[in-house]
């Protein structure tokens, strides 16, 4: 059931336009993600997501659902489509990173990672096995394999063996999915994930073992957690170079606009990040013009749209100027006008990307993109 | 332009069916009005308010409004309506309740009150006049007079005096509106206030003053402030058999479903009360069954709508147990949803009442709602 169709490549660049389909439909690459990490893109409605957005696929969080509302509920829902009413397709995190940057006391071993809850420090063990059948229950067509993702920076042996662990547990995800069968009648497919931190000879062993798994799609993971700009995307190049052309690749939590339009160059397909719904809530606004500090004191009489270019209805129906008074005065309105615009200017973004590779100027579309969306307005 | 059409009176009780007119369109009464403090009705989009609520009017707060974002942003966005984009009818309270309420360092003399904002201790004065002059540039459809609500309990005395300074000061209110015009082209309407605390002597005083004053329409103030419901009924029926008939009545700050559908039988048209939107944000729901606290375990694995019986988006599209999750995570999307349910339930109340009344049974379902709405589920 789950396909990927190459539909256009760049001639100027590795970018590519392609076609996912899934049990809970299609998505068009390159697409970013919105972020759901409990079950709910935060401050936006699920209609909203579909219509004024237009995500086509939104993440959960292993982690995070596995704790709240746990799996029972979930089970009894018929998973996080039943739990939370969105009917598209939906990717989960294997809850790793989370159980490294939020849990308390963590054990790592052979087997798998003990630690304690961040909510009531009660003691649980994600181990490869139980990450898959997590994930199996929340329901998500796409599901990652569980690794470990070290910190940037990491030493080399810390990074190799952390990497050469991780390609062990995949084997156990493997078979793991091969011993159990989608949850809810409808097919899931796994992702394993490329490590190795920013070694390039990690990264090109990583990426050549997870390319040999011969799963239906892969991920980059252990970006974004860091490293300098140009770290991430000659790693990136690197591994694009490696991973198969016929899959669609995935570079996990990337990132800002420009991080996007760069990796799209280098030939992912797939991003998430929780960058234009944190920043919205902090009044920072992403556009096709460059970046607003909405809270700036030069906004507080521009009547203007937040938007006039996004068609996303926030964008367009509340001003400059209102937004920047419901931020001040610490309205809920203004984190739901920010996050419903951010995304929409996110999934315009891969859009256009999307429509310049087929119409075959990406490149140069991309380099002015790229210093457009850096500027401070 | 502001007229009132009485088109139904119920034959069991004084409950009525009119039709407000104004410059931005209709009223059907009786009539909820949501109340957006800061210029928006916490958590809810203006496109909501229209669609799924079916709000006809809103409510704006002088104080609050004046304060922030402040009146030069305000006449330079064309007022409230043009700042926020809310197309309908709009309704200000004068300022008199916050400056009690919520500002430090009151004084109140014959010639107004000087407090000092609760944000940043600022002085300021309000006076009747200044108290117009405020709402004609936020650019309210109906404009509140200034008055000053004193507390429950209050002594005989200080009530005499406040309610007669009241009156003094309704005086400057109708020769400043006399004296100014509609700030956008458009008629404002001022509604002066009956006040008297709970002494059924200087609230007919009171009410027989305000009568007089001939005003398009008329409110009660001073009232959901402490007292028993008893006394609250007791004082509403008393003044609105002295209220012309043939002009809308406003009871101000009331209240849950069932203090609307007895004030309503006492002849009451209008109703604004925070209830709906701050219990939402706790998570009370109010439904045509019954009272519901959606943070109670035993709605943890309920996968019923939030309310079967509300045609609003959110109250169809989420189940109690996702509203019950996002409660308890504390997102965003959790006091959307439920403001949106009791704001959506209010409007489907008082609609509901005035369908009844239409159709002459409105003293037998009241009876009947009264006991469903109170109910615990």
């Amino acid at each position: 059931m789950f396909t990927f169709q190459l539909q256009h490549t760049d001639p100027k660049s590795a970018a590519r336009a392609g076609r996912i389909e899934t049990a809970h439909g299609e998505i068009q690459t390159p697409i970013f993600m919105p972020v759901g990490t409990l079950g709910t893109v935060k401050g936006v409605h699920q209609r909203e997501l579909e219509s004024d957005i237009r995500a086509q696929i939104i993440l959960g969080n292993t982690y995070h659902l596995y704790l709240r509302p746990g799996l029972e509920i979930l089970e009894n829902a018929g998973g996080l489509h039943g739990f939370n009413g969105w009917k598209r397709p939906m990717l989960t995190d294997s809850g790793g990173y989370q159980v490294y940057s939020l849990s308390a006391q963590r054990k790592i071993d052979e087997e798998g990672v003990t630690f304690r809850s961040h909510i009531d420090g009660s003691s649980h063990t994600f181990t490869p096995e139980r990450a898959i059948d997590i994930q199996r229950i929340i329901g998500a067509d796409i599901i990652m394999a569980f690794d470990e993702c070290p910190p940037y920076p990491c030493d080399y042996e810390y990074a190799k063996n952390s990497m050469e662990l991780t390609h062990r547990w995949l084997d156990r995800c493997v078979k793991r999915m091969a011993e159990t069968g989608g949850k809810y009648g409808y097919e899931q497919t796994l992702f394993p994930i490329v490590q190795g931190s920013t070694y390039p000879d990690l990264r090109r062993k990583s990426a050549e073992t997870i390319a040999a798994a011969g799963q239906p799609g892969n991920a980059i993971g252990g970006l974004s957690v860091g490293e300098p700009a140009e770290a991430m995307y000659e790693t990136t190049d690197q591994v694009c170079h490696i991973l198969p052309k016929d899959k669609p690749r995935y570079l996990m939590g990337v990132g800002t606009p420009e991080n996007i339009l760069e990796c799209i160059a280098l030939g992912v397909d797939m991003f998430d990040c929780v960058l234009p719904t944190r920043n919205a809530r902090h009044g920072m606004l992403y556009t096709s013009e460059g970046i607003i500090n909405i809270k700036n004191a030069k906004w507080k009489d521009d009547f203007s749209p937040v938007d006039a270019s996004n068609p996303c209805y926030a964008s367009q129906q509340y001003s400059k100027a209102y937004l920047r008074h419901l931020m001040h005065t610490k309205e809920l309105l203004g984190p739901q006008i920010a996050s419903l615009h951010n995304l929409s200017f996110y999934l315009w973004l891969v859009g256009e990307a999307r429509q310049h590779i087929i119409d075959g100027d990406f490149a140069s579309w991309k380099e002015e993109m790229v210093k457009r969306v850096q500027r401070r307005l």
